[in-house]
């Protein structure tokens, strides 16, 4: 995958191949986004500013990819040792802004998406027009959480169905009202996905078939969790 | 489900009725694991001690509920307004100590299983008997995350496979040595359980073909993050 190469067209040329069908959702590797959208670094052409050399001294990191970070962050959450758990100019709390250096040419890097909805949308337009009928589109990445161990992919871009699923108000199979039953199933959605992109078995898009999924605009931000609500990032 | 309800030979036997096979992982919601051990509680009871009568105040829990809480918990990690997030005797960082009061009788709380590991391989142990070779376990509850708004589904026990898969030291496609790649298999497993688990479907077990995954005891203590490690516990 390289700048400005068809990605839309690759996999919707492939979801026709494949028989994707009408109310399937598509999970997108954000890293082939990325380098089609030509948001990759070259890091002997950035200048790391005092910013980025002190995080460069206090993490062993390299100057310039603290750079990076810094430029691709809000803020930085957490740091301990060489782990920087930034909050991305998106929202999204992970570590290192997101950057990522596996996979990519060497003296590169790979940054998010600028706008991982944006490239959902995209995506969706192009698979949906050549599927006949709606398609969901997930951009994943993986991420880490607090309190758990292990690297989970997680939605950061969403198109085309409800990433969030309201299930308050609705019953249990007792008759009781189910309170507080919001599901993050782009989330699980991107999860599963992530059972079948290995590390490096270069699979970068995933279709899940058989979910039911509510018809919506999207919208992976509906995810993050605003900061007034959020009882541990501050 | 009724306390001492055969559960592991139900899913046996209809795993040998859907043809579940060898590799096969079985995903199953803690709630029906819960009731046939019996770890219900009836509110009515319960006798709230002081700290719980304070926790009622602060919250507008029941007060009994809030015992319950406080004697599933290590101790309370966050709290503002109704919402207490616990850290279980198992580790677990969850609200309410996952102690749950949906799809249960009137007056009566689910709370989790009190080793959700020994139950997750005496599922393992039966369901394997009857497919004839390994199959994997979930034990799956649905938690909140920091950060990220909306409720996924996570192993909170493991059997037959090994939960965090280490690709460290593993070369990208490049060729480049991979750090820092520890995949939370299990909990990707139960996420994607939980995209046919409806709050109220009725479905209590799931089963994943096709997913690699590497044989071992399993384990889903080793998806909790010790709290040395953890940047946001305390």
């Amino acid at each position: 995958m390289r700048p400005g190469d068809d990605l839309a067209g690759m996999i919707a040329a492939r979801a026709a191949r494949e028989g994707v069908l009408p109310g399937d959702v598509v999970m997108v590797a954000h890293k082939v986004v990325s380098k089609a959208e030509g948001r990759l670094a070259v890091l002997a052409d950035v200048r790391p500013g005092p910013a980025a050399r002190q995080l460069a001294a206090l993490t062993g990191k390299d100057a310039a990819l603290c750079e990076l970070i810094l430029s691709e962050s809000r803020r930085v959450v957490r740091r301990r040792g060489g782990t920087v758990i930034c909050e991305t100019h998106h929202g999204l709390v992970c570590a290192n802004a997101g950057i990522d250096s596996s996979n990519t040419p060497e003296g590169t890097v790979v940054l998010l998406p600028a706008d991982p909805d944006a490239s959902a949308r995209r995506l969706q337009a192009r698979i949906a027009a050549v599927v006949g009928g709606r398609v969901g589109v997930v951009v994943t990445d993986t991420h880490g959480r607090a309190f758990r161990r292990g690297l989970v992919n997680v939605a950061i871009g969403a198109a085309g169905f409800e990433p969030v699923v309201d299930h308050r108000g609705g019953r249990d199979r007792g008759g009781r009202t189910l309170v507080a039953t919001d599901q993050a199933i782009a989330d699980e959605l991107a999860a599963a996905a992530g059972l079948y992109m290995g590390k490096d078995s270069g699979t970068p898009a995933v279709v899940a078939s058989g979910v039911a999924t509510v018809p919506a605009p999207g919208g992976a931000r509906a995810l993050v969790r605003e900061r007034a609500h959020d009882l541990f990032r501050t």
